[in-house]
């Protein structure tokens, strides 16, 4: 039985990254981590720690992104949200034994050295990542 | 100066309350507690807390809510995020000073004995609440 730990990151879909951070930084007075490609997803990230949970500030780096189609679709705003559970594995097999449906049936890689997969809107009514430190 | 602490709640439009309850509880484990409704916003809600973070499922209760509103256009999703701040009245005065354009320029009340005020999404992009504890 898998556990839900908190809420590891907000993904935010944004138009124009510096303007964002620079919201975020200057007039909320966050600091920025790294920022980060993940190639894969198209998608350059930046984080943003606040308390226990990041903000994950996205900005698409092509029109295949998926967040680029979020942003054509509704315009910017809080593209999907992050729980952390204590076992990946373990939550894909029991979010599908209750009758949730995951669109990743295996973990894959994603940003800040997390295994993630997430689970369908279908099941949930918003795009949910499950996410856990990869095991090294 | 003014502090932001942590993600206070996640606020996520539902169309159905019990539905999105049952995920939350039968799917993830987690807990509910009590329903509130905030006849001034037209909205019922119910608190799901995740670790220092509450996730707020949102249903309209009349079709003036901005939740029916959000639903209407977006489909189901995260309609807002709420962060913590140390003195809701100096971030307000803050954020306008460095160039933030606020909603609500008093804070107001909201669910759960918090005082809030909303940041125009023009200056953020997203709907971002800015919340505290009520003074008693």
């Amino acid at each position: 039985m898998f556990k839900v730990i908190c809420v590891d990151h907000v993904g935010i879909a944004c138009k124009d990254l510096d303007k964002s951070k620079q919201f975020y930084t200057e007039v909320l007075g966050l600091s920025c981590t790294g920022e980060e490609t993940v190639e894969e997803q198209h998608v350059k990230t930046v984080f943003i720690p606040c308390g226990e949970t990041l903000l994950e500030l996205l900005v698409a780096t092509s029109p295949e992104s998926a967040i680029a189609k979020y942003i054509e679709k509704n315009g910017q705003g809080i593209q999907h949200m992050a729980v952390r559970v204590d076992d990946i594995t373990a939550a894909i097999a029991d979010v599908q034994a209750r009758g949730g449906i995951m669109i990743d049936k295996v973990p894959r890689g994603g940003a800040g050295g997390m295994d993630i997969a997430f689970v369908h809107p279908k099941s949930v009514g918003i795009l949910l990542e499950l996410c856990a430190p990869a095991k090294k």
